[in-house]
């Protein structure tokens, strides 16, 4: 009998990292998931999870915070170093730093976890999708033109849009809310929902118009279950913008209306952002 | 002509560090910040901010998380050890490990940022304080023994809670509103405003009881605004239980009811908590 393997995933092979010693990993930062110039950073932080899977037990990202340094070099090699913190018996606490030519890119902290939910606490709160999402269907793929950036990661990530919130600057509240699923198809996980919370057009966008490139200061994701196949679902709003730096708000919901993931990032709206619309 | 002195406030004289050499610090734990045994975290991140302001130029914490690995030691020497993870025009990030007895507490990371609100942007969106938050003199002080544990921390933090959010499982929602302040009146500035966002009682005690101690593993403060002078005012929430592990959402509005941070913490319902009422 022959062992058949089979082919993997765009998001797996383009994450991957390969021990090399003392913590240190080898990594390639893929292009394909370019906003613009710059990797996109749920993708950049998912190499750096990948490092921490290795290191310690514990296999779900329950708590992941992001400080993004620097950008990130598409079709680049790079190193992730990797440290375990504590490791405990319900949490796995890690760093891991992206290195790319020299210098720390982005920096992660993690508390990894066993997300399968076996506690024997019988209070469960959640919180519900939006009951007006219109259907795939009736959504609309995301618009490098209407974003004012390339949207390189629209060949490896598809997002469709609500349409009322699909047109820059045409809303008076900053909020956004699309289907998402990998281009591939590949089934959704706890890591994938940590990239999924980085991967839709920004909120601010709807207000604003095309606002372009907004960098990430910080990002912080927690994953609170893990995703049923198919379609995921996501809402993103920014009720915080002063001096320039923002905060969105996001939460991510799958096939089955479960709440998944929450998400919040501090981001800078550039100078130059067109917000005359 | 003679210097006087202001005399240090409890919260400054006890979050002081002292400059060791290579990015270490020495510091002394006080239990005064206790809830039961523990020190509070926002008060053992304070002691980490405070390492983080002497080594960058950079003095407002806009972006901070805590990641709670062993309980601090109250009463008990400590070192920070802290180190600038990159240096920026507007922002310096930072990371810092609070050490006891040879064990890493708790590790911090960090943006620290200039909030003193002076880009070109005319944006501006913000979060309104709820609109029926009763006067001071109708809020009741926060009860150890409502809680199921003792609170040392009252002697440093006067927590005024709106009376009908005062008594343990009387509510179906899982809500927290309050009035805080320094006891020895000192003035909040944006590094009170981290300690304050993990000061509160724990919102899920309203809705499940005496929960006790509710231990954080990983909390992120967001620093929007620098406060005005007097009371503040906080709104914390838990909308997401699920396998013993809730996310706590906060807000804390300065006395001009601006908002001035918002906060998320991960944390965990203890199998022991009280939750039959």
């Amino acid at each position: 009998m022959t062992e058949t393997t089979e082919p993997l995933s765009q998001y797996d092979a383009e994450t991957a990292v390969e021990l090399l010693e003392d913590g240190r990993f080898s990594a390639h930062v893929s292009d394909r998931w370019n906003i613009g110039d710059n990797p996109n950073g749920g993708y950049l932080t998912s190499i750096a999870l990948r490092a921490l899977r290795h290191l310690g037990g514990h296999q779900d990202p329950v708590s992941v915070t992001t400080h993004f340094l620097r950008p990130g070099l598409g079709n680049q090699p790079g190193e992730v170093h990797a440290s375990i913190v504590r490791s405990g018996r319900s949490v796995t606490t890690g760093r891991a730093t992206l290195v790319q030519e020299g210098k720390a890119r982005i920096e992660v902290i993690a508390a990894m976890g066993d997300l399968s939910g076996t506690s024997g606490h019988d209070v469960d709160l959640t919180i519900a999708p939006p009951d007006d999402m219109p259907p795939l269907d009736d959504c609309v793929a995301r618009s490098g033109l209407e974003q004012g950036v390339t949207l390189f990661i629209a060949e490896r990530v598809d997002l469709r849009i609500r349409p009322d919130m699909s047109i820059a600057g045409a809303s008076k509240d900053a909020e956004m809310q699309a289907w998402i699923r990998f281009a591939d198809q590949r089934r959704p996980d706890t890591l994938a929902a940590v990239m999924f919370s980085d991967a839709f057009a920004p909120s601010i966008f709807t207000r604003l118009g095309r606002v372009g490139w907004v960098p990430t200061i910080e990002l912080t994701v927690h994953v609170r279950r893990r995703p049923a196949e198919g379609w995921m679902m996501g809402r993103f709003v920014t009720e915080d913008l002063h001096d320039g730096r923002l905060v969105e708000d996001g939460w991510l919901w799958d096939s089955k209306g479960t709440l998944v993931a929450r998400s919040r990032q501090l981001a800078m709206l550039l100078p130059g952002a067109d917000t005359s619309a």
